[in-house]
């Protein structure tokens, strides 16, 4: 925990926050803070700040609050990713908001199981837990937007387009050639838009309803990579070559 | 499994290799082969090659196997980790072989519980079994090589500087401000080794201690991530930029 994450409800008008519960917890037996300390604090989708340490005890801080003017800028990246196994799925949460994504698109394709959509890791109870524990890992605040599409075509067809009408489009395929270092020039002005298939990869069905919104093939050479290994390197790579 | 692997005391002098295993279940059940079908596999530690189907059923498949002239390159990059928590560790394994290592070195640090190493995910039989999952996955046959060092300052003193003399060398740590788009010129024809801390990350004394044999400082940016997700991010990272 790398940052204590707070919501606004939770900060009162004069800037103090009580909390019991692991961030209390990890003030009190990580950090092993004492009264007048301060640690970093952020608001959730909120600016960075530092927290005074009023009171703590083993289940209970009081913390002083001080926000910095700014909110830090959105991740510029957004994500489409055909809806993981719910193992792997419950595992990615809070990798995937420790990187950095605005928003994330779990969407149905021919080779994600049906059933994938009626796991609990889709609730948003569990999966903001996940998120926010990401965020404190990562010291960001943004919790990812979250939209899930069970219906490949009519989501496709009918609202990816205006959705992410401005965005700059990846589909992340192993038969992509193309690596993003050769792409010239990078897209650094725009939000980008990054697409990646199930295991098994998507069908060609797929790959062209998705060529004609504007997705550009990209490519990891040639290794296949499991679909959670190819996000966190291509999230990792963009953030790299993008200048973040 | 998107490429089987065979080990040569597998393949008899006419090219024949007979397998019950996992192996011969995924041919059977998920590229459902029929004889006289081709598949795809690599020799451990060799070529690939084309497998032609003699014989298969629910549990056991005949393959004739013809492999390449040329073993591909090892991967040129080469990973020195502080040893991770085993459940962390016995996840990654996989992903390390696919995304391709030459050799990973797991090393004590201040900030690793000793305990780890009395884990069974550090015993060959468990890690090779991974190992050859994730170079299944990645289509790849260079086995990883595995060497633990449970002592960091006898390690890094004695041996680390002959044992990794003529590689480029990078240490990751959030307390490096340079990113790796930046560095001129990138060392594409030496070997790379990797050096990633502990959570946590490493002491000042190991940090002074590495940089003594000439290890230079890189960052991932503002977020501090999991060392599985920094490392899996970090060698994409490298594989992009160094053209592979």
């Amino acid at each position: 925990m790398n940052l204590i994450i707070l919501q606004s409800t939770e900060v009162d008008v004069d800037g103090r926050a009580v909390f019991s519960d692991a961030r209390s917890k990890h003030i009190h037996n990580v950090l092993k803070a004492v009264s007048g300390q301060q640690v970093r604090i952020g608001l959730l989708n909120g600016p960075l700040g530092q927290g005074t340490v009023e009171r703590v005890d083993s289940d209970k801080v009081v913390l002083q609050c001080k926000f910095e003017a700014e909110t830090p800028p959105r991740p510029r990246i957004d994500l489409i990713l055909a809806m993981p196994r719910p193992k792997v799925l419950k595992r990615l949460w809070a990798q995937l908001a420790a990187l950095g994504v605005g928003r994330i698109v779990l969407l149905r394709a021919e080779k994600v199981e049906r059933y994938y959509f009626d796991s609990h890791v889709i609730n948003p109870d569990f999966y903001n837990k996940q998120l926010i524990e990401g965020l404190q890992q990562g010291r960001c605040t943004h919790l990812p937007e979250v939209q899930i599409e069970p219906l490949f075509k009519p989501y496709v067809e009918d609202r990816l387009g205006s959705e992410f009408s401005a965005h700059w489009k990846l589909l992340a395929d192993p038969s992509g050639a193309q690596r993003l270092r050769y792409f010239q020039p990078l897209e650094k002005e725009r939000r980008t838009l990054l697409a990646i298939g199930p295991e098994g990869g998507w069908t060609p069905y797929e790959l062209e309803l998705l060529k004609e919104r504007d997705f550009e093939l990209v490519g990891m050479g040639d290794r296949i990579l499991r679909t959670d290994t190819a996000t966190i390197g291509l999230l990792s790579v963009l953030n790299e070559l993008l200048g973040r």
